[in-house]
């Protein structure tokens, strides 16, 4: 039987035919599996995990599956209600050409999208390879000493640069100076983000404003360059006035007209921050791109969001992994730089492969030419009687249209072109690398009075130069990395790519067991519509009726996740599970504002919470009261009734997990909901584990006010190597007007301003979610959260008599991942969870989460979309590490000279002549069943992360000189 | 610099940007490289090696080339005259759908697309076991023994069944019998195949005569199951009628209803064929699609086409090789049973992965829904007063419409809907698995008259039984194997396909320097439009004004190649470089029977030609005589002057290849031409080495009057790892008369039938080409040759004090391949030039041609596509193992016991405990630099040939009990 439960649909059809593809084992597996759980059915193994207070009665009211094809029919037709216009609207989204063979092999390719973060650094070097190549990308461009591996967007980068620079500078200022001409989004990020910190916000719009500001007390200033009306400003005597102030400049700045202009660093930037989207990433309706964020060498240990660097690993061979980790939100908790999570990893690679298939030299050549066409464009203005405001630009012009601004951006739309209008009586124009001279004539004809010659680009082209003042143009070298100036050739280009990705670990090849992040399949059918140009070739901020398609996607999206979670109102925003976080946070943190209880500021959050909750907690300015657990891994109810009753109040919120992170279903949530509400506070109950949940149990329905969900756990959203993610926040009733707005694109009016830059935040891998919903129906999606569930307790009961499981209910079942007890054999032998995280390496398999949420164990997670084979696989790993570990018990092998302290073993460690080790090499090599599963070679063995922190350097490496 | 040579040209474009793309050199890369070869410029190095009197004067007129995004807008517009309409014409082409995990895993996957066919075996076990998978499907179905790797289209299948019959039935008879409603295409291939072979056609175009041709003598019969016009006909008592007269019966039969259907080898029959089109592979307007032939166990050794078999490895594990070679034209020539080279590879691959992923079960249930569906058609019909044709039928229904035919065809036009007229006066309409309840809806809606209720679905819905008759519904299992029974969820079938890709090298990995095989790049923008709906999901024999896309590319190519070549007229509906050529001596054959000299039949072919000149000259029926070659490896004109003395009455053609199979441009081929003209006779260029041909020379002004191309070698269509090809066929203004017409798609009134199924062939491939001249321009497509034969002649002058070029002309250059002579190291040492090239694969290289045209030799073209550092690594490879092979010469090594010997090592092979070897375990890994370049690891040690001929076994790997 192929279709273990979907239930016969009639002959004619076969519309549930995309579940079993979806869930990894058949019926006669789960039969399999049931008996050596013990459970006579699924229904009864889920009775007995999920408590009875809060299961589910009723079915989630979704739309009856249908198959891929039919699906992928659905929503073709809703993206054929977004309008693909010619965009000339710029403000931060710009038409870009992926080259096809990064469009192919890097964002089409499941080795690249369904990677995981880099945290296992040895499996991870391709995909650090190309952050690197970013790193140093952003580096060279902005002429910066260090930049991280992407930030979530430009306007949350700036927020953040403005907080990095608040705890950098001298300056003791609460004021934070920004120029009225930075794109409009991120002043309202930027707005959202500084009150909940007492940072004053001072914008100056106009010269006199900014000068008056200047020369005023502030921490740090912020100016767009070029400013989103295109105006190119000399920034380089402000910058010594803010320096003077011992406050920090801050610039947001375009990539690509740093390749022509001077670089920020170069007249003393601080910190940098922009977009890559113009790299090679199409605009998305907003997202996902990759952000960037450099800075200042003395920020470094500062600065938020992941930051790959070289180390070394056993043998002494340069190696990347994730430096710096101990800046971050799972160490840090509410001390962190940040409650940042992920970066944009896969935008990030697709903008570094950009620049590595053009080089410098064809960077350089496509801003000339931008530069030239918006040259052209403006003396063929000029020629029709209309003068652009700024003599100084790069590819964005500012009218003033005054009273014909409507009719000409009527004119515009009618023609099949967007411009933008900017303070109501202005129009810009933005031009991009993908502009013909054709665009030249379309727009000059919006501008021509009836009558008019057109202006012929003929006329212009020769000998014109890009109008970037000669003080300001770039002189310096960028991008000299051979890295830069090998791979131009597509046949190049392609094996470099595979190169990459051939050194990495993806669900291509292995199970990712790791706990708490749910590494499911992405499902080609739901990765196909993303680059579908309807969904991928739309700008943010089109007028709506463009964006129709994505107004009903996002509709039908919300009511289905409400039903998912039980919640009354949902945000698709967030694009990022921290930011959901932080909007959630906002959202009662609001709330009691609005009833004038502003002063209740207490979250409680359990020992056992994900980093991320305190950190979200601290940024909307709230007092993290930690509470414990008991020895079950349980929240301890008594303590966290003391602590609510200690701080009635001012009690805010309490921030849980469920399942919690000890991968337990706590029979008492339902009361402990209650009684927070008795004490006047909300509770926020983290998404983090939705996959045990969807069908089965509802946060919303069981007394949680707001959830966060990650799209790109539960909802099938690729983890692209580290990013994008998709963070909704969800709420009850009472909450819905205080989800996030978002005045730049006309949702104002509400509480809380905008968390992302673009209305929809990642609004471009949203089709993901919705075929995965439209797909599975009611139905799918709860048979999915059972699986899950009944592979956990699969994988706990099978290894109990190697590993034990540390938590566990009652019953002793588990919910959807099991946490493995590794600190006796640790006592016992010296070998750590670690050793065994690196050992599945040799054996094939990415690691399970390791030390989190308890350190020494390792919790595993294996989804319902792995087969009964692979779990089989992973578990004859497993005990054969076990058999191993007895040798190290038994002292037949060394506590350091072992095949696990050795692991990961690289082919060239196995085959050195000499072998000196007490393990055959064939031991070394852990090959299970070579005929059945190819073996994997790591690139580099064991990583040393100390050494990288210590000796940190997050560049491209230096090629040696014997290298050609 | 970039772009070694485009012109600038202005700078708002960059045109020409693709060049550099394809061409894998950069200008400071060809300076080094010419003065290594010892040329002052590119200029001068072509004008020492392309003779004088060849050299084109003139420039090829194309338009002038457009970048990437440019040239793709510009088919996108050709593409979008193809109209996609709801197909129900069937007649051997069905909608169907391409699973997605299979469309961008395999169909879109460079890794797979890019592969050469498999003639090393140790670096091909992926797609072998693909291509065994397709076999093991193709038996089963069929309820054959024995099936090969795939065949060109379902037409030349039967034309090739025809012949093998023929070859192996006892009769002597030359009457072939057909039965009338096979598909017309089918019936068409014949005829053209069966008239120069002396073979008389019997077409049966009632029972009557059918019953009074099976009365008679013949050798074989043919019948279509289910036939063309859907009816299903109990065959069994006719195969007993056959068998009596020692002829064959052969079954033309649709695999879709094979899975419901009694299968053709349970009832008797010798032979079957047909097409796996609607196993995953879109209609793509008649190809590229897998046909499939299965025989008799005691036909094997006469089957044509490829054929993967299990044999072992030298370490005695089961490896996959080509079985049975010796049948083949590059050994026989023409005693080869067929001069076809490839099979439909990539098309096979999809065909074999759609069966996997489906298995059975889902198979069986996709022919239950198209038959219910049928079968509903059928009953809402009679309700409307339409009676089918026949009462026993799968997908497809028969209507006697009269006069109404037009008026219903036109009725089905206007609602998108495409019909099939048969004979004038019926319809016929096919249902396939993209069927759906709104599909009936239109179709009913056709057929009722004005007034009448349509029908409705679920008024006939349950209990409707598809219209099988009982005697005739399968019984017996298929696809038992469990490779069709385990990877059913997508996560598992992603990680099967990715580990078959991975033991492969192809391109996306390695360089291919296959003389004569021209492995360059496959550029993704010209692979993307091959999946456009508009190019992918049209019928071949949809009326012409819905064809109009095709059209202007089938023009706009043809007008290109002709100026690439010289010749007048070409037909682009050759569907493989054999096929080509075979079209070009069947055109030969034609003029001169068209002057009245049908006795003309002496075929002049060098000793160093290609295997498959020879055999395709005995299939026009055509007398081979050999010609000598002198010791430079030239034609010896003197003994072709003799012969064509000798046969002066009867001489028909000279089959020559320029530059020739050596690798050289011989200067006296314009003469050579102008001799063979003297004599009446015509000359045929072999185009196999038209890539060093290209904006330099061209055949048809030189002297050629017939040449066939090979888009799959110089115009960039990928080789599939086997197919698919294209081989269009160039000729002469006065032969353009005889180029194949194609009756059954109106092309009509000429002198040569149709020599592929479909008019176009292998159209869905041909938008490669396509893109490929409109990016490189006339400058691009000349630069592409002259920098292939740089790089050839860099790799010879590298190599020379190591590996001596055996032929080059008089100032010591080659064209565009080179010959590496290792027979005098054989004589030393013992050291072959297999060794050499299985040592490569440890290098990580796919090996060069082996043995051709030279036993004992090594033929290497690198292409222009290459890097400089990837010709470097090539050339450092071949400099190290020439090290090697001098250890073995000095003894130090022994002759049977050293790492080429043992060439290639696998790792398992190099991680045994003990090491009795006397070179190190590094050393026989062979990683010349492991940062730059990851190591390939082959899956299997040396694969030995001969005994997988002595213990033949073509399908699936019995599993072992152990495993699970």
């Amino acid at each position: 039987m192929l279709m273990p439960t979907a239930r016969p649909l009639g002959e004619l059809e076969n519309a549930a035919e995309f579940i079993p593809r979806h869930i990894g084992i058949t019926a006669d597996d789960e039969a399999k599996m049931l008996s050596v759980v013990g459970e006579a059915s699924r229904r009864a193994l889920i009775e007995g995990i999920v408590p009875r207070a809060i299961a589910r009665n009723t079915d989630m009211r979704l739309p009856p599956p249908v198959g891929e094809a039919a699906a992928l029919a659905e929503l073709r037709a809703i993206a054929s209600r977004n309008r693909v216009m010619r965009s000339f609207i710029g403000q931060g989204y710009h038409g870009t050409i992926t080259p096809p063979v990064i469009l192919r092999n890097v964002l089409e390719n499941p080795a690249w999208y369904t990677a995981y973060t880099p945290y296992q650094a040895e499996i991870s070097q391709g995909r650090m390879e190309a952050l690197v190549n970013f790193q140093t990308m952003v580096c060279d461009l902005t002429g910066m000493p260090i930049a991280n591996a992407s930030m979530l967007d430009e306007a949350t980068a700036a927020a953040e640069a403005m907080t990095l620079a608040r705890r950098s500078v001298r300056s003791k200022s609460d004021v934070f100076v920004v120029a009225g001409d930075c794109h409009p989004q991120t002043l309202e990020v930027i707005q959202t983000r500084a009150a909940p910190l007492g940072i004053e916000l001072r914008v100056a719009n106009s010269a006199a404003e900014w000068a008056e500001a200047l020369a005023g007390d502030y921490f740090a200033v912020l100016a767009q360059y070029p400013s989103t009306s295109g105006r190119i400003d000399d920034l380089r005597a402000d910058v010594v006035t803010v320096h003077a102030r011992q406050a920090a400049f801050i610039v947001a700045a375009d990539l690509l007209a740093l390749t022509l202009l001077a670089a920020p660093g170069e007249f003393g930037a601080d910190i940098v921050v922009g977009t890559t989207q113009r790299f090679g990433m199409p605009m998305g309706a907003g997202g996902p791109h990759a952000a960037y964020m450099a800075c200042r060498d003395e920020y470094k240990r500062s600065l938020p969001g992941r930051l790959v660097g070289v180390s070394v690993d056993a043998h002494g061979n340069p190696a990347y992994r994730l430096a710096l980790q101990t800046r971050e939100q799972h160490i840090r908790r509410e001390k962190a730089t940040s409650n940042i999570c992920t970066a944009q990893v896969l935008p990030a690679v697709v903008a570094s492969m950009y620049a590595v298939y053009h080089g410098p030299q064809g960077l350089r050549r496509i801003a000339q030419r931008v530069a030239s066409y918006t040259a052209i464009l403006a003396r063929g203005l000029e020629q029709l009687g209309w003068q652009p405001r700024s003599e100084a630009f790069f590819d964005t012009l500012s009218l003033h249209t005054g009273e014909q601004t409507q009719v000409l951006l009527a004119r515009g739309h009618a023609l099949g072109a967007n411009l933008r209008v900017y303070f109501g009586e202005y129009l810009c124009i933005s031009l991009d690398e993908t502009t013909t001279r054709e665009d030249l004539a379309l727009l000059w004809s919006i501008f021509a009075r009836p009558g008019q010659d057109l202006p012929e680009v003929a006329d212009f082209e020769r000998g014109l130069e890009p109008a970037i003042p000669p003080q300001l143009r770039r002189t310096s070298a960028f991008l000299t990395h051979p890295v830069f100036n090998t791979h131009h050739s597509e046949t190049g280009m392609l094996r470099y790519i595979r190169s990459l990705s051939d050194k990495d670990l993806a669900l291509d090849r292995t199970m990712i067991p790791l706990g708490s992040c749910t590494m499911k399949l992405n499902a080609t059918s739901e990765m196909i519509p993303i680059t579908w140009p309807e969904f991928a070739q739309v700008h943010p901020f089109a007028p709506a009726d463009q964006l129709q398609g994505y107004a009903e996607l996002d509709a039908q999206l919300r009511a289905w996740l409400c039903e998912a979670t039980g919640y009354a109102g949902i945000s698709l925003q967030p694009n990022a599970g921290s930011q959901g976080e932080y909007a959630g946070l906002l959202a009662i943190k609001a709330w009691h504002e609005s009833r004038g209880e502003g002063h209740r500021k207490v979250c409680l959050i359990p020992s056992s919470a994900h980093g991320t909750n305190p950190a979200s907690a601290q940024m909307v300015g709230m007092q993290v009261v930690v509470t414990a657990c008991d020895a079950a891994g349980n929240v301890d109810l008594a303590d966290l009734e003391a602590k609510c009753r200690q701080h009635a109040e001012r009690l805010a919120a309490v921030m849980i997990t469920y399942p919690s992170t000890h991968g337990v279903f706590e029979t008492q949530v339902k009361d402990l909901c209650a009684m927070v509400h008795r004490y006047g506070g909300r509770v926020y109950v983290d998404g983090a584990n939705m996959n045990a949940l969807v069908g089965v149990a509802a946060p919303g329905e069981f007394g949680g006010d707001v959830s966060h969900l990650n799209l790109h756990k539960t909802f099938c959203i690729p983890h692209g190597g580290g990013g994008p993610g998709v963070g909704p926040v969800c709420v009850v009733e009472d909450l819905v007007p205080f989800l996030p707005g978002h005045a730049s694109s006309g949702m104002t009016g509400r509480a809380v301003g905008a968390v992302s830059a673009a209305p929809l935040g990642n609004a471009a891998v949203l089709p993901i979610s919705w075929m995965y919903c439209r797909m599975m129906g009611a139905e799918g999606l709860r048979q999915a959260t059972e699986v899950a569930i009944l592979s956990a307790n699969y994988i706990s009961t099978r290894l109990k008599d190697h590993y034990p499981t540390l938590y566990a209910s009652p019953n002793g079942h588990v919910a959807h991942e099991c946490i493995l007890d590794l600190r006796p054999i640790k006592e016992r032998c010296g070998i750590t969870a670690e050793d065994v995280a690196k050992r599945l390496i040799d054996y094939g398999f990415h690691a399970p989460t390791l030390s989190f949420p308890v350190p020494g164990t390792l919790m595993v997670e294996p989804t319902e979309s792995e087969t009964l084979d692979e779990l089989e696989r992973f578990i004859e790993a497993m005990v054969a590490i076990r058999g191993e570990i007895r040798r190290v018990e038994s002292g037949e092998w060394p506590q350091d000279d072992n095949p696990l302290k050795h692991a990961p073993h690289t082919a060239a460690s196995l085959l050195r002549q000499e072998w000196t080790h007490p393990y055959p090499r064939e031991t070394g090599a852990a090959v299970l069943d070579a005929r059945r599963h190819a073996k994997y070679w790591p690139p580099v063995g064991r990583v040393d992360n100390a050494w990288g922190d210590r000796n940190l350097f997050c560049s491209c490496l230096p090629i040696q000189q014997d290298e050609h």
